[in-house]
């Protein structure tokens, strides 16, 4: 460790990373700017532009309507299939792309309360992401039930002996994130979703901060309901369409409240009354953004390309980096460590606790320097595997030493 | 109306058309192809394929998660704002854009059942959009409601007289469409959210096949709620985020179920219980889909460039014009017309009753003719009017008496 300030480090590192070279298939990857940010946003690939300048004149303009026949009216179920297969972990059929990640939670407690009728409870975490937590509260209290709360420390998230100890036959729904928003703690989910499964219960996964970075395998897992956002590891675009996952053993039973036309049997019969499509379909609810599903499509293909345990390799080791020159740079200043040591049981950011650091980040965005802030006191280094390198992780934690010692 | 069969009536009428500029704004119009779909899927604007990529490259690729503070977070309610003055006759702060038509349509119910307590109907008729009546039916079997239908003529809609005969005190909102997705017919809806306020009722209007064509003053009428999506006559783009309208003076008690973080007081606070927003905010859930919205802002800069009365003239123009047309071409075998003959009652498309209708739009659309069909026996003839030319409608009447006569 005694070149870590020296500029030779992190140009040895990214010399020897094998997917140092995909980082020229993102937009501006070169400036100065140093982007700790990209599991809040990703960064759009250099092809979306092109596709979407394509999409407008070619797909949209000259096929108009027929469109929809064509290609569109699939392509939330194509694209789940791909999503599925590449990050996943799942077989086809199963995931389907569209509304925000909240109108999918929302649609997922909803079904799964329905699913366990006479059951009282639901189990969240109250360090889950805030848009979870309001949503099973609104669920909750719409449907007659009750929260139950697992607490969590700072430095990590939801262990399989909390869920033992908070489930029960009064529980409809265990709703968890598997990588947690603050510390990236990666939650035990084949384990919990097991203990889960023990009292009868169903459980959803929140995926946002792991599909793109973390592997899944929600088969395997036998995970009954599964919901993320295409924004950060997926690099869909501010906004882009979320995923839903609903295991194949579930989809004649499960419902869901939003019933619109494109989730009914037949959308262009028209009928009188609404009956739920086969399979997957019926999580849909009204016409699908064609548009905002194409960013997406680009990013999987690349993450297929490359491989999902490549880019697991790679996260780990920015991570790695990262705790290294904190425990150098930083641990001195008084900064401490809010993420899990043991890679392990770490996603792919790096929370750093300092009571400075709402204020360091202001100065930090001010230099070009982007990392996100997350009440209490937290500075957290979002390190997307295919568009950051080793050098870019030492520029920002050098900067981050620089800003704190002149605010300390 | 001697020379409707030469070629010199649809130019005279494209020369004298003050409109027909405009035309050249949007993708390839000059193609053989007749769209008479404009009103299922508007045709992109030139301009916006290029404003697509350069968000790409600049403002996501350049400015990443800055992006947010800067003025993405304000974009839902700014391009709602825009919407509302071009548009809707709805002042600052009561059109939030985002999700989809269908998820925007349960909020607004559910709202409006919650703001109307110990009622018990849904008004609804029986030719409203087949997602604003499936979406009608799960809200009012999840609140423990009713619905009462009222029955409609195939060329016509809801009068005010059938909505007095159905509403009392036990109406909790009575939901219907503008312009009906099948007839055109263009609902009374001053006299009818005065007649339903007359009993207390709340009313939620659909205004996906009237906004962007036909004049609408949501303030003035006093309408409470108001649904619209944006890729029919607002063109953008398949599956482009919808619209919601609700009215100032009820924006501090509504509350709507879908309760996310982007809805909440303060979302960054991320604190333990959701409060809504102030404002219009509070109708927002996830995040918002940015680069869904910047096809609508091109369109809605050239609406409130033309302005929307010289659109409405010219839809008008388009529309007597397939009318006439219908007439003398089609009418001989055997056609009639399914859309109000009085233009100040019809909206921007016609349709055209006969028992072939559903071979002919195949046929039709093998000859790059594209019109809609809609069960019953429908040829759905939709006139965008800044992107249809008369020569257009001639050239497209003229494929469906072939086409017809060769079917019969």
């Amino acid at each position: 460790m005694d070149d870590l300030n020296t500029s030779t480090r992190p140009s040895a590192l990214d010399a020897a990373d094998p997917l140092a070279g995909h980082r020229e298939r993102f937009v501006d990857p070169d400036t100065d700017l140093v982007y700790f940010d990209g599991n809040s946003l990703g960064r759009p690939l250099r092809v979306t532009a092109e596709r979407l300048s394509r999409f407008v004149t070619g797909e949209w303009g000259g096929r108009l309507i027929r469109g929809w026949d064509e290609s569109w009216m699939d392509l939330p179920l194509t694209v789940g299939d791909d999503l599925g297969r590449t990050v996943l972990g799942a077989a086809p059929g199963q995931v389907i792309v569209g509304d925000s990640t909240t109108v999918l939670l929302y649609k997922a407690m909803r079904a799964a309360v329905a699913a366990r009728p006479g059951r009282t409870e639901i189990v969240i975490d109250r360090d889950n992401f805030p848009t979870d937590r309001y949503v099973a509260a609104g669920v909750a209290e719409e449907c007659g039930l009750t929260l139950r709360w697992i607490d969590v420390d700072t430095s990590a998230g939801v262990t399989e002996q909390q869920v033992v100890d908070a489930v029960g036959e009064q529980t409809a729904l265990v709703a968890l994130s598997h990588v947690a928003y603050r510390s990236a703690w990666i939650a035990d989910a084949a384990a919990i979703t097991s203990r889960a499964h023990d009292v009868g219960a169903l459980v959803l996964w929140d995926l946002s901060h792991s599909g793109g970075s973390v592997p899944v395998e929600l088969d395997e897992w036998q995970v009954d309901l599964a919901v993320g956002c295409s924004y950060k590891y997926l690099n869909g675009g501010p906004g882009s369409p979320a995923w839903l996952y609903a295991a194949r053993q579930h989809l004649e039973t499960l419902t869901q409240p939003i019933q619109g036309w494109l989730g009914a049997t037949d959308p262009f019969l028209m009928g009188p009354t609404y009956a739920p499509a086969a399979g997957i379909r019926r999580f849909q609810s009204g016409t699908p953004p064609i548009m905002g599903l194409l960013p997406l499509r680009d990013m999987l293909e690349l993450i297929e390309e490359v491989g999902i345990d490549a880019i697991r390799e790679k996260s780990v080791a920015l991570t790695a980096y990262a705790v290294e020159l904190s425990d150098e740079l930083l641990s001195p200043l008084g900064v401490e460590i809010a993420s899990p040591r043991d890679p392990a049981r770490r996603g792919g950011h790096v929370t750093l606790l300092h009571p400075a650091m709402r204020a360091v980040t202001e100065q930090l965005w001010r230099r070009d320097v982007i990392p996100d802030y997350r009440d209490p006191d937290g500075l957290r280094i979002g390190l997307s595997p295919l568009s950051t390198s080793f050098a870019e992780v030492e520029a920002g934690m050098t900067a981050v030493r620089e800003v704190l010692s002149r605010s300390t």
